[in-house]
């Protein structure tokens, strides 16, 4: 008796719970484990958030909006800087506006390696105990004293959208992308804002690792 | 009626059906499926297998072993080379030994995207209609007409291990990582052979995606 006879017989058996309870009156969340709503993912790229400070001291001026990016009122800057490590240099890369309340500089774990910084995999924003990084611009030099992460993977969506995936704020859910090397990630967080566009953010490596491409989407499998 | 309660209800119904079978005599791979045996994870760097010919033309001797790999008769060679794509070059890069019949470059995406070649995700050994690159030594160069790949991950095992985990040559599993942004990897090959030391190989994409470290272990939680 192998899995798929096994698998069969269970599948059988699930159905036939779900119809008795269902004829029992009892609400299922079938919709949302059923639906199979596919999400579409965006490929995170190096890059830096800078507090209006260090974006005056690096630039002279506030950062310049260059093009919108796909969460509403993001946008990616004209200005970019150089980000230098113990162990390496990274040229040319991307600043996010609006300014912040501090400095963040968002990059994989592979750049970490090439820069020489033990950076955490944190949420946006936790960068508590993270370590410093040397930014350049072609005019000044700032010395951050904490502020590098490996952005964990998350989810933004509006409150629409979470009603709709059967998923709440701060929830964790475990998302299956449909890849040339096809996985599933567990430990995605959720982020609801009004202001979201429903988009699942990956970095590089996690990209590079899946085969990701641009028409890749995930699908929730399942909520912890 | 959340997740939990239902998945506490199937586990009843299935634990019933597994406990309604055995008394009936039917045999069920339960020690597959319940044992969680784990595997240990390495990480493949990128690496060149070359052809006795090639290695010639570029050393003017055969490969120089180095020292052991895990898997049995496989070693680092003493000799390195660089390799170069028409968007950036390589140095260093580690070359194993003995030769095989054709040479093959085993890079990751991250590394792809860096040379400037588009290398497919291909098992070892199949690089028909994948593309060359340019193989450096400080004496010579070797314009290889195809070769380059991104190694797809897969499990090596002996008959033994094989037996125990209830898998087969060239069956497919997924396998869950318990790293620190844990992952389940789909598609994964399984590879028997008398030679084989029980080992899953992931490239460094996925192993920087997942937070890969030496401690990791996979354990199979699917077999397709």
């Amino acid at each position: 008796m192998n899995e798929k006879v096994i698998n069969e017989i269970l599948g059988g058996v699930i159905q036939t719970l779900v119809d008795q309870l269902k004829g029992e009156g009892v609400s299922l969340p079938t919709d949302c484990a059923v639906s199979g709503e596919t999400i579409p993912v965006e490929l995170s790229a190096r890059h830096a958030h800078l507090s209006e400070a260090d974006a005056m001291e690096l630039f002279g001026h506030p950062l310049t909006p260059a093009r919108d990016l796909s969460q509403p009122g993001q946008f990616l800057a004209k200005e970019r800087v150089r980000l230098i490590g113990p162990k390496g240099v990274m040229d040319n890369v991307a600043v996010l506006g609006p300014s912040r309340g501090s400095s963040q500089i968002e990059i994989s774990q592979t750049d970490a390696r090439i820069l020489g910084v033990k950076a955490p995999v944190r949420q946006s924003g936790d960068i508590k105990d993270t370590p410093g990084i040397i930014l350049a611009s072609e005019n000044s030099i700032v010395g951050l004293e904490q502020g590098v992460i490996v952005a964990a993977r998350h989810i933004h969506m509006t409150p629409e959208d979470a009603r709709r995936l059967c998923v709440s704020d701060n929830q964790l859910v475990s998302v299956r992308l449909d890849s040339g090397r096809p996985i599933i990630l567990e430990d995605v967080l959720v982020r609801v804002n009004e202001q979201f566009k429903l988009s699942l953010h990956i970095d590089f490596d996690e990209g590079n690792g899946s085969g990701w491409h641009s028409k890749v989407t995930g699908r929730i499998v399942t909520r912890q």
